[in-house]
């Protein structure tokens, strides 16, 4: 008989600058791992929920905006499909969407929490999905930026970099010598992605982490879309590419591929949020 | 002397659905209007900012991105701007952007809560700015549905619809005999404007609205951006027209005249946002 009741119902928020982000529900696991807080709860709204030192990192029915909106431009796009190496994304929402290209045969998911993984296999089951199990998933618990120093130039396809804000465990994920590796380990015709921050809460985080990868690479461009739990709701992400901009061109077999099962990402929904930079970061990145 | 302490520092939430978006502010002004209640608080990260019935409408720091989406795809493409209707729009913001045309020979605007006005001009002057004294700007404190229903033929270049969500007050700005009575009143080579909602936080009401104005105009089409204190952050205008879809064709005249002085909006920005339709809405109104 398990007489503990059930945790009561609150408000969980993060706090940002004077705003706050909350959703109704029951705190079910709190505890601090060697990095962080790792916070799970049990939302009125949006089903289970993780958050990582108080801010908002996913929910099992808020997330399919943000993973889908970071891998497909840069897996529709790429020329190969073969490799890929995920930078972070313990949750499992990124690999998830990766393998459902069957060009893929290979990703690593470097990922520096293993109790992040380990929480959201228990409590997030429907993120991660099948992901989990699929034997061309290869997991890895390291911290990401010494990783990748040590990575072969030349060996994969698609770079994708699904971490927390620049402060806390993912700091080293935004400067000039991350980028530059990532650009380094990359094969000629792959593409480079990376969830880069709110252009309304983090603006010149933003705009700097844009012109930043401009830098590295021959060709960058930030999207954006929406994901409500993020602070300000308004999200981008960064695609680069050398020789071309391939990021913007999916491959029509491979949209014929995965197009089906998405709910936000569309090839014509990824044309208007390449054009809708706002007016005020365009004067910035564009001049 | 005065000697009235400063009201605390407080949160201030809208909830929905069991998620809260709230500001960190001072309550300045809380009564209640014949129509709703009004609050008017100093917010540490937006300014002053202004809710109806307990949701957010206007915050000084956070208005541009909806009235700049909303008045620009209309004023930018209608043939003619002489005489412009604005339905609602009590803070003022809308006659604002309006009246950046030098065109713009005449608004009426018909809000039916004179104490939204009030409050707008007495705690928030920076949102109407001088359209308050543009002698071009006509103010009539009446419900706009049966304004509407009396107005001529054939009487305006552009009919803008600013109104708070289908419950209260604004309840009859979303239906068929209101949106059939804008389409009328309209003049050949008119834009009809309204909000839409959220394609997330209401998804069935901006469904339904979007296919509502399709049956009554030749053209319509939401566009998307991003208002981070309504519901979810992720709002949408939706724009309609005869003949063909005029609001995605802006007049280069007036691109000149306008878009130096607009935060968001560009001709670019809006071509994207309309094209950025989430693949989950695209299903439901382009079958």
């Amino acid at each position: 008989m398990n007489n503990k009741p059930a945790p009561a119902i609150s408000w969980v928020d993060e706090e940002h600058q004077g705003v706050r982000y909350g959703l109704q529900g029951r705190v079910l696991i709190e505890e601090k791992s060697k990095y962080q807080k790792i916070t799970v709860i049990d939302s009125v709204r949006y089903g289970k929920g993780l958050l990582l030192d108080g801010c908002w990192m996913v929910a099992e029915h808020q997330e399919k905006q943000y993973h889908e909106c970071l891998v497909h431009p840069a897996l529709s796009s790429a020329e190969k499909l073969s490799k890929i190496l995920i930078i972070g994304g313990g949750d499992g929402g990124t690999a998830r969407e990766c393998l459902r290209y069957s060009e893929v045969h290979h990703i690593d998911m470097i990922e520096i929490d293993k109790r992040v993984v380990e929480l959201s296999q228990q409590h997030l089951p429907s993120i991660g999905g099948k992901a989990w199990d699929d034997p061309r998933l290869h997991l890895t618990i390291q911290d990401g930026t010494s990783w990748i120093k040590n990575t072969t130039t030349n060996s994969y396809d698609v770079v994708i970099v699904d971490g927390a804000d620049p402060l806390g465990p993912a700091e080293g994920l935004f400067n000039s010598d991350f980028f530059s590796n990532c650009q380094r380990i990359l094969k000629p015709g792959g593409i480079f992605a990376t969830q880069s921050e709110s252009p309304e809460a983090f603006r010149a985080i933003h705009i700097d982490t844009v012109l930043l990868i401009r830098k590295i690479f021959d060709y960058a461009d930030p999207l954006y879309g929406w994901v409500p739990m993020y602070p300000s709701g308004w999200w981008s992400w960064t695609f680069a590419s050398n020789e071309q901009p391939r990021y913007k061109h999916p491959i029509p077999e491979r949209i014929v591929e995965v197009s089906k099962k998405c709910e936000f990402w569309s090839p014509r929904w990824q044309k208007g949020a390449f054009d809708a930079i706002p007016a005020f970061v365009e004067r910035r990145i564009n001049k």
